[in-house]
């Protein structure tokens, strides 16, 4: 970690207590009952989200510099409105968790809040770092730069031992996939535990790269109570691992951001439990949670469920999200949208002309379907290839 | 942590490979859309949480074993059904983030599916342990054992320095509540960083009680960056605190009950971003969440919004998670529930009848509106006193 004295990094971690020149800026779309004022509403946000007083409470210098400033309130249809609410950034100091609370927290037990968008200010993007390897160096590590989509499939079901996982760890590598991730539900199950599938499965795609010449990868689930993450993290680099699949919503969004802060790994991010915040007129949206939150916390790559699959997303929610992983974000490196749940191989040309090169396609149920899984991932591998 | 070498540790954690004769049994509400088959829907619930795949993919050994089976399906409105599903306990292990997989992970991406009850496998119960004080030692903590509810407070809000919020802390504790606790948005800002604020706080608190000859407790808010999270819960300890607050939501539940294990402090659980996951057809159940999850992850007490304050939280609810934290559950100790989020101290005999003596009632804000706070908190403890 860090070397410093506890207390001093306590002390340090904040960096001044004058006001900041600048400012996080968040919009929700704000969706009113009968009777509701809007204006009402995003003020009791602002208090709601910090001072958790009202104004008559407060000092003047804190009621003026706590709460947060409505700066814009527009209609957007008849029940619904946009209120941008801006805060002062001391309020989250360097604190993912303390963001999280501020964008959604208390609010969260309320009705009709849809957080839309952030704006970030740099200070707190230079603090979370974001991805370390990136849509570049994810490409480095697979040895793919020449801008084809990247393929990835996932080591399954759970129940299966080790060496059974590893076995078809090898079929897919043999096949010249890049990345083969652990289904995200293996975590230390006793039919494969953690330390032992990652050996065998590790040593499997080793040996069939050294069989083909390939650089196929292996990806274990890191996912794990709080005390074994990093020692996870430190197997799977031991063994020869260059990156993991995790779940940031099942083990704390910030524990995603310090594991791909310390451990080397690149971060394949799954979007477990990420569902809870869809709803249409309260939660945070898609591309927000998975685009934003998870490309700052350090995501490389964020699967998420592909339109027309086994999960009910809508396409716009997967161009956004798209968008939102490979767009300029400050020195923010970008991360491969990673579309999955039910993509089968014949609709692949579409989605790689609709997604664009720098995607990297999951598929894992539609090659398991068919009876010889190396042929079955050389055709997803063919199909790529001819874009 | 744990003296064994990670590799003992993860060879241990599960104890068998061979089918288990415990069970994990989930009840879930589906909502079914017109032409959606309830059976398909809770076989597919079967599947998607656990392998992933189709039964024409699994080897009968699996088929039979892993995906869970549906013990019982009965209609429970014209629209929803009740479901009933049934794990081998080796899907789970030891392990709270794959039980969260296992509850809600890729469903949540799903439609019209609320988790409603666990029935906890004594294995999965030992492991997790749940509150380290309870009701009973919680009540000991505070040297309250007459059965008489608890009185809660917090000191805010943020945007005080450390010095005005322990200037806070010292009125209520003259006014002998029981715990003051950090409000749940103070993590480390700038304007009250945590190594100070405890510092101050936990002195401040002791020099009221030196006074009145009273046991007030301060708890600070621990939820923080993952690598900090210990670092603060022993800052806390070293300064004297016995307990402390934290948002499990914000730091993953793991986090929580880790800390709980092994800090040797009491755990209040904040319900930050718990709304996410609270809509009437889709979610986890506000009981099952703030009550059996939380309890089972190791809180001494959890604060919920009690119905008529700030949140639009309905009384059964309320309700339901009272007696989620104090029923019998194998050897899991009860734990206080925490009422807050608007409650007024005029209402207090009403809520007092209403919940019952094992009840800490958390009051900030109706506090914080009365010019002079060492009366008002009087006010509050006297309140509480009559009954």
């Amino acid at each position: 970690v860090d070397g410093r004295s506890v207390e001093a990094r306590q002390r340090a971690s904040p960096s001044t207590s004058r006001p900041s020149a600048e400012r996080l800026r968040l919009t929700y779309l704000l969706t009113c009952q009968a009777g509701e004022d809007p204006h009402a509403k995003a003020r009791d946000i602002a208090h709601e989200q910090t001072v958790e007083l009202p104004a008559a409470c407060l000092s003047p210098e804190i009621a003026e510099r706590i709460p947060g400033e409505v700066t814009a309130l527009e209609a957007s249809t008849e029940s619904r409105w946009r209120a941008v609410l801006s805060y002062d950034v001391v309020t989250v100091g360097e604190d993912l968790p303390q963001l999280l609370n501020l964008l959604f927290g208390n609010i969260s037990l309320k009705r009709g809040i849809l957080l839309t968008e952030i704006e970030w200010p740099p200070s707190l993007l230079a603090y979370l770092q974001g991805p370390r390897f990136g849509i570049e160096g994810l490409r480095a590590l697979c040895g793919r730069p020449e801008g084809r989509p990247l393929l990835c499939t996932a080591a399954k079901p759970l129940g299966l031992s080790a060496t059974e996982l590893a076995h078809r760890c090898s079929q897919f590598a043999l096949a010249g996939l890049d990345i083969i991730k652990d289904d995200h539900g293996l975590a230390n199950q006793a039919t494969a535990p953690f330390a032992e599938r990652v050996a065998r499965c590790q040593e499997a795609v080793a040996t069939a790269n050294a069989r083909t010449g390939g650089n196929s990868l292996y990806f274990p689930n890191l996912t794990a109570p709080a005390p074994e993450l990093a020692e996870r993290a430190e197997l799977a680099r031991a063994a020869g691992c260059r990156g993991a699949l995790l779940s940031p919503l099942l083990v704390g969004l910030d524990s995603m951001r310090w594991v791909a802060a310390t451990s080397g790994l690149a971060i394949l991010a799954h979007p477990s439990l990420a569902g809870a915040f869809f709803h249409e007129t309260h939660g945070i949206a898609p591309e927000l949670l998975l685009g934003d939150l998870f490309r700052v916390a350090g995501s490389d790559g964020v699967i998420y469920p592909n339109v027309g699959g086994r999960f009910p997303f809508p396409e716009s929610a997967c161009i956004a999200i798209n968008s939102r992983l490979r767009q300029r974000l400050g020195n923010v490196r970008p991360a491969f949208p990673v579309p999955g749940g039910g993509i089968d191989v014949a609709q692949l040309p579409y989605w790689i002309d609709r997604y664009g090169p720098d995607t990297m396609f999951l598929i894992g149920g539609s090659l398991y379907a068919q009876a010889d899984l190396v042929q079955a991932a050389a055709r997803f591998r063919e199909a790529v290839e001819r874009g």
